[in-house]
């Protein structure tokens, strides 16, 4: 890294060298692309959209820099911004992408001038706090980069990101009277999730720097954020407030509610530009963070290189499309890209689950129940190095916690939604020889968090009764289901490690969701511990995240859950024709007001895109024999339920789920077993897709005559030879194969059929 | 440090080589005379005692080892334990001593038979839970042990401590079905003082250890405790419940209501051992700790080990006396050797106030408001490097958050009480030569906590007033009396330093008490920023922590608190006859029910020894050329209000603070100002005291002729010389004098009173 100016002016030549190495110019660029805004608000009434923000932020970055829109963000904005609001409160640092729950927004900046505001104030009064209105059509945003006008005031703020870096500049009106407001409080509403401040701290250190922290307790149960900030103006003047406390020009200040306001001279015209670097660790860190990331004072060159480093990780999947389908693709692949994210400082050192310090290549944010259906298994063939990092970060809680994450934020379990969906992310990244992985390691991880019982895993119920009761544990249809599957991903693992026992003990395990299968509705139902099953019964009724047996969604959506073992469903229904019909029924069928909730959008029938648990069903068609049904399917999700606009998600993202899927899905495949190195065919969009893997071969896929239209599969050629199977294969990517599609308007029913059954 | 049993062997041999080389029979040992059940309960319907507690614990360590009366102790029993309680909770590893504000209570351990029980259960019930019944007559304490029966298991359970560690011995009946219960979940009562334990773990690391944590937030924003127990006998059977969630045989259970129940073999009537090392920093730590402090397994050794650490630190000062005076006076010196409290671990790593990990020998427990007056400036004398690393620990939380401590606890900052008293104790020291101060890095300490405001401390309103008006900041009358006397103590170190223009101003700023002196009623009284005095005004009434100008006192007790300027205060009072008069007033007055409130006890008057406003009063005679006053009113407090029982105290002992003026009182002097190196004569209680000063001098005190009756000083010698006056300085105790009282039963009223004015 560069430290001193002549240093920074080689790392600007170099820059400029490795851009005309790629003699890439700006329209080749993929980052082009993306658009950040596409899933920021819902519209058109529907209350649900990706819950994604427009802010900048680095691959997998620990910094998110974004304006909230909300002063105290809840579900609806759980990402802090909302493209229906009308003002912004300031840029906090750190953000979720697409969750349905809220935290961070920590580290709040926002530039006003005139009277002094310490609070944000109300979106519908002016003037009120320190918030601004804004308006989209002086807003914008890329990859690294976000600028808006703040009306109010007449600020011009940009922003752009290194990983634990934020970069602002702010252009104030001629002469004015400009502050910078820091606000330690802003967060999630409290005291929802038992969000509180339990302290924090400014410490002024010379005229041109401040740091601080805070910690807080809130959906993660405890957080640590320290910040080193310098700016490119002496601080003329400063007030800080704890609370209705307020301290003038006092070197520190440690409170619970604090806020501080600085003054800048704007005689000379210059922005005000100001770098602050992050860390879980200490402001000592937080200031190395800084110096190693942005040695410079040269914003423009730091939104180049924050350009240049998506530039390199988005160009790893090349495509060929319409403009709106690379607007989709690329912000989809933007938006995977952006978690799980760093918590690690650029020393190493980052907060461990049991509240010491521990140093290596650390990442938090897994939202397991979500990333491990696509996000992973993509992150598996694009991101092998970061693989191996996400893998021994999920290991080291198990090392510390003993058990694997669930859903890890901030380095810390929160036990959000069910199973333990570590095991098939795991289980994949040994099968598929992502190297930096310890199997033996890896294996004690999964068989620990298996065995051991935990906060909704209850093993020794597990193993006792060979389901969940549902009077033992709620979701219990849902936790068997998934269950199942993780077991059967252990006995992978098992099997590939020589360990016949636990093989045989986890393939047993892993067909306990049979022991739900209610031959006489058909579906997989809740029983008690006496097995009974448990009445009224009805398939459209909707659970949410306990109380019901199902998570978030209903048994019909459920039903479909036996990844590990589809051709065993599809004897359970009663066989292929059955299974079709059973298809039919769930992409038709639709349920009352009564029956359905909030967890559930994106509606065909009961299939709901909005959210997981539906997200394979599409490509059961191919299990049925009836391939052009997933054709019809896929391509009916990729082009109505993803648009390139605010609402383009049909649910939240999910930290990069919804995108992942419209990635694989949208270059004709998807990993139906996230854990089997089995890719589904469904139907492609593009016209092409070139995907490099970690091997350096180049993985294709053509589809011909493809268009609006032509949405079915007439025939398909792997390497030039005639290719029925409905799937490709871990290897065949890793071959560097060739997968050509010939596409037209009217089914090929027969193509994708087997021969025999 | 020994780790090997070899090495073990060689150091019990060492331990009677030197008990041989000391030539001490347990009859010469001082130790014999700490009776740890003074103050831990009060008698005869008053509601006060000294909130000790009677376990093992070692000078100045980080473990108090001591059986909880209460499951959830609250103001009442801030120790844990109240002597007039029937059950036992059971033994947790961490108190405060004396204090009025309940925390801590960390990490429970209690032996049990039969049923299982997770939770202590109520006291009026038998076999509701865990706790147990006891009796006095089965329960015995000294320095460094505790032994208790538990009646309703017949278990014997001994006790003995490290530094780090706790030391356990529980005997069970024979082929009893034997249990320890550990509670991560048992603290001050939840949700009082914002109490909730955030995280807490238990790791069974193999049958014979268990590791774990907790974290609390409470009166201190937030504490981390991390434990390493091993068993002398193997865990036979484990449940581990997170509320009612029972785990059976988990190898780790992560949660916030954590209890285990380990069960043991009885059949070899061997007792059960544990040793458990504590840590704030981390499990690693906590087992280096255990392994570095007790390498063994020879219960009976640890507790001959603590009891030479303690008899090492109370023989400092020897006395002669009655038995009685004995205990008392060597229970006091244990009590005030108690804290402040080890914060460091063997490394060295302590976590600083802002949330990091740094390395240092750290204590924390300042409980500086009552302490500065006598306990620091004991330590000064018979604790001098501790001194040093006391000071060094206050001003690394200076470095970290801005300024000094005002209540530390576990490192952290809870602005309990007023004023900024580490400053009396950094002045001191520094004046007193203490090595391994830097005086530099203290003046600039002390002079930024006089500066930056800071939560109690407006410096800016100080400053512009030149008092505290009542409508800015309650407590204002105190605030201006303890901030003035704190001002007095920067003056000299500036003046030391050849600060002069910051001497002046303090010294300036020491006086600013004048400005709440009202002629009219002759008392200090409340004004507003108007400058009104504020009514109406009833110097009897007494005010608590807020809403009033006086803290935890009056305006009488208040009056007397110019301890920078004693001279002036006796001018303002109209000289020394209106003085005497006013302090005759002061011990005879009473006040009525509703006036006086719960903080106040021990009254002679409005005097009220059970609280540290009065704590120098009866010496202020002295000023007003009545000494014979000031030795009537010590030996009366001597005599009256210290008891060599459970109700030993009049008041909390605030961390050692009552009993600091019991060790200097009983000497025959105390320091009223306790930044100037002067210790005002009052009486000696004792015939006999000799104290062994940092550079290897003996002060030796001597009362001729002294009996019960025999309170009144005749004439004194100092180093065989007639002595007049009614202080000694610091360097008359360092230059090794022999001070000599000759005792009567009728007052000298000639000697020590000035020949002049």
């Amino acid at each position: 890294m560069m430290k001193t100016r002549k240093a920074f002016v080689l790392a600007a030549f170099c820059l400029i060298i490795v851009d005309l190495a790629c003699a890439q110019s700006t329209e080749d660029k993929v980052t082009q692309y993306v658009n950040p805004f596409i899933g920021t608000g819902a519209v058109n009434g529907s209350s649900l959209s990706g819950n994604t923000y427009p802010g900048a932020t680095s691959p997998f970055g620990m910094v998110q820099l974004s304006p909230d829109t909300r002063d105290e963000p809840e579900w609806d904005a759980a990402c802090g911004y909302n493209y229906n609001d009308k003002t912004i409160a300031g840029f906090s640092h750190t953000h979720l992408s697409g969750t349905g729950a809220p935290d961070f927004f920590d580290i709040l900046f926002m530039p006003t001038t005139g009277q002094v505001h310490t609070r944000a104030g109300n979106a519908n009064e002016p003037n009120s706090g320190y918030r601004s209105r804004f308006s989209h059509s002086e807003e914008s945003a890329r990859a690294g980069y976000y600028q808006v006008k703040l009306l109010d005031y007449n600020i011009n703020a940009e922003l752009t990101t290194g990983t634990h870096t934020g970069f602002h500049k702010y252009t104030f009106p001629k002469n004015s009277d400009a502050h910078v407001v820091i606000d330690l409080d802003h967060s999630l509403k409290k005291p929802n999730w038992g969000c509180k401040v339990i302290d924090a701290q400014f410490k002024v250190i010379n005229e041109f720097t401040i740091e601080g922290y805070r910690v807080i307790t809130g959906w993660a149960k405890l957080r640590k954020i320290y910040f080193h900030a310098e700016f490119s103006k002496p601080i003329t003047n400063q007030i800080i407030a704890d609370g209705g406390t307020v301290f003038q020009n006092n070197a520190v200040v440690n409170g619970t509610d604090l806020r501080a306001v600085l003054d800048f001279d704007t005689k000379d015209e210059k922005p005000l530009l100001i770098k602050i670097g992050i860390s879980a660790v200490s402001t000592n860190n937080a200031r190395f963070n800084m110096q190693q990331e942005i040695p410079h004072w040269d914003f423009n060159l730091a939104v180049a290189q924050a350009d240049d480093v998506w530039e390199k990780e988005l160009s790893k999947i090349k495509i060929s499309g319409t403009k709106d389908q690379k607007q989709i693709f690329y912000t989809s692949l933007y938006h995977a890209f952006i978690q799980p994210n760093t918590l690690s400082d650029v020393n190493g050192e980052y907060p461990s689950i049991n509240y010491t310090i521990r140093t290596g290549r650390q990442y938090s944010t897994f939202s397991l129940w979500d990333t491990y259906r696509g996000a992973h298994p993509l992150y598996t063939l694009v991101q092998p190095a970061r693989t191996a990092d996400f893998v021994n970060s999920m290991i080291r809680q198990y090392e510390d916690y003993g058990y694997l994450p669930i859903w890890q934020l901030w380095g810390q379990e929160n036990y959000c939604m069910i199973g333990n969906h570590s095991i098939p992310v795991i289980v994949d990244a040994v099968l598929k020889g992502i190297p930096g992985i310890n199997r033996r390691r890896a294996y004690n991880a999964i068989k620990a968090s298996s065995t051991v019982s935990h906060p909704g895993s209850p093993f020794d119920i597990w193993e006792k009764y060979k389901y969940i009761p549902e009077n033992k544990l709620s979701q219990s249809v849902s936790v068997t289901l998934e269950m199942a599957y993780d077991d059967w991903c252990v006995a992978q693992l098992a099997k590939e490690l020589g360990e016949t026992d636990d093989y045989n003990h986890f393939m047993e395990r892993s067909q306990f969701y049979k022991n739900l299968y209610d031959t006489q509705t058909g579906f997989f139902r809740a029983r008690d511990d006496k097995g009974n099953w448990l009445t009224p019964f009805n398939p459209l009724q909707y659970g949410g995240n306990g109380g019901n047996p199902y998570t978030e969604g209903n048994a019909w959506q459920y039903f479909w859950y036996v990844p590990q073992n589809i051709s065993s469903l599809v004897e359970l229904t009663g066989g292929k024709q059955a299974f079709d019909n059973k298809l039919d029924s769930f992409f038709t069928i639709t349920a009352t007001h009564g029956e359905v909730n909030g967890n559930a959008s994106g509606f065909i029938g009961q299939y709901a895109h909005g959210n997981e648990p539906s997200h394979h069903v599409t490509y059961l068609y191919n299990y049925a024999g009836q391939p052009w049904k997933t054709q019809y399917y896929v391509s009916k999700v990729l082009t109505d339920l993803y648009t390139n606009n605010s609402a383009g998600y049909s649910g939240n993202d999910d930290c990069g789920e919804m995108s992942a899927w419209y990635v694989f899905s949208a270059m004709g495949f998807y990993p139906v077993n996230p854990a089997s190195g089995i890719y589904d065919i469904g139907t492609p969009l593009l016209s092409k897709a070139a995907l490099k893997m970690p091997n350096g071969k180049m993985f294709t896929m053509i589809a011909k005559n493809i268009s609006k239209e032509n949405i079915y599969i007439q025939a398909a050629k792997l390497n030039g030879k005639d290719y029925q199977l409905t799937y490709i294969t871990q290897q065949d990517l890793e071959a560097g194969s060739t997968l050509e599609f010939t596409m037209g308007s009217r089914p090929n029913k027969k193509w994708g059929v087997p021969k025999t059954k």
